[in-house]
């Protein structure tokens, strides 16, 4: 399974060093995400994780949880959190909808330099004392750390269609 | 100044600890936005930064630029950055656009326990062998480094507006 995961299928590329040996700043955990999902089950995005039906929740630990105050039902909110398990080393990916391959950043692989992914959701319910925020979707392992909640703005989160140059 | 941006508001507070004595995973950079802000004149967020037209460019470190590799002008990015000029521990805050105040998470200020911030923004010149990407606008300080592009996607990058409950 892992052998087969960290192959390189051909036009991938890897850095030749570990980003994680370089580290520059520290992330700690505010809590962990507990989903329907694993290995063998895991959705390959958001869109197919949603169309599955299956909800999800969020566990914030104990020093984080006043940080909640102000998140109701019906909230759309944004979490960033850490795939733990992906390698950080692939610069060129090949994946099966895309067979030219890309470079990291033109794809939303959770293998990538900061294995940081992000989700916009919706808050369904939520316990404030608990620590516990019920979401629509999700499509990452069950147990995945969680790094932060941010209100989701669509004047801030949705870019412009086209830009003009210059 | 300083002090001043650290003094706790009325109605703010603090964790008691610093998050980032606590490290449970490890980031790398992999370049740094310039700007044409500081702290004296940076917009509060990235609709303000998109209204004052200046647009501003993201340089890659030479081991990441292959990462670039599919991404062109037109085409619209999430950049996450890191505030490295934020405190990490104000876990209920005040801002002046909510004077009631709310916990950390129902706010998009850059100091949290991981300030960790993202803009959604279109990429309008690229050059991929030099590292270099112009892009619309973005609401940091010249030289923050960059930890991430994503391709921005409408399928998953805009949450459902309602979601019924059970």
């Amino acid at each position: 399974m892992a052998e087969d995961r960290f192959a390189l299928r051909p036009g991938e590329r890897r850095l030749g060093f570990d980003p994680a040996a370089h580290p520059r700043a520290q992330l700690t955990f505010i809590g962990r995400i507990r989903s329907s999902w694993g290995p063998e089950n895991c959705p390959k995005n958001l869109m197919r994780a949603r169309d599955s039906g299956q909800t999800a929740t969020v566990e914030i630990d104990l020093p984080y949880r006043a940080g909640l105050e102000g998140i109701a039902p019906g909230d759309r909110v944004l979490l960033l959190y850490w795939m733990d398990h992906a390698p950080r080393d692939l610069i060129r990916q090949v994946p099966r909808h895309r067979p030219e391959g890309a470079g990291v950043f033109a794809l939303r692989s959770p293998a990538r330099p900061n294995p940081v992914s992000l989700a916009a959701v919706v808050c369904t319910a939520i316990d404030h004392a608990a620590g516990r925020m019920q979401i629509d979707a999700i499509d990452c392992y069950d147990g995945t750390p969680l790094l932060d909640i941010k209100p989701w703005l669509p004047t801030v989160d949705i870019p412009p269609d086209t830009i003009t140059s210059g």
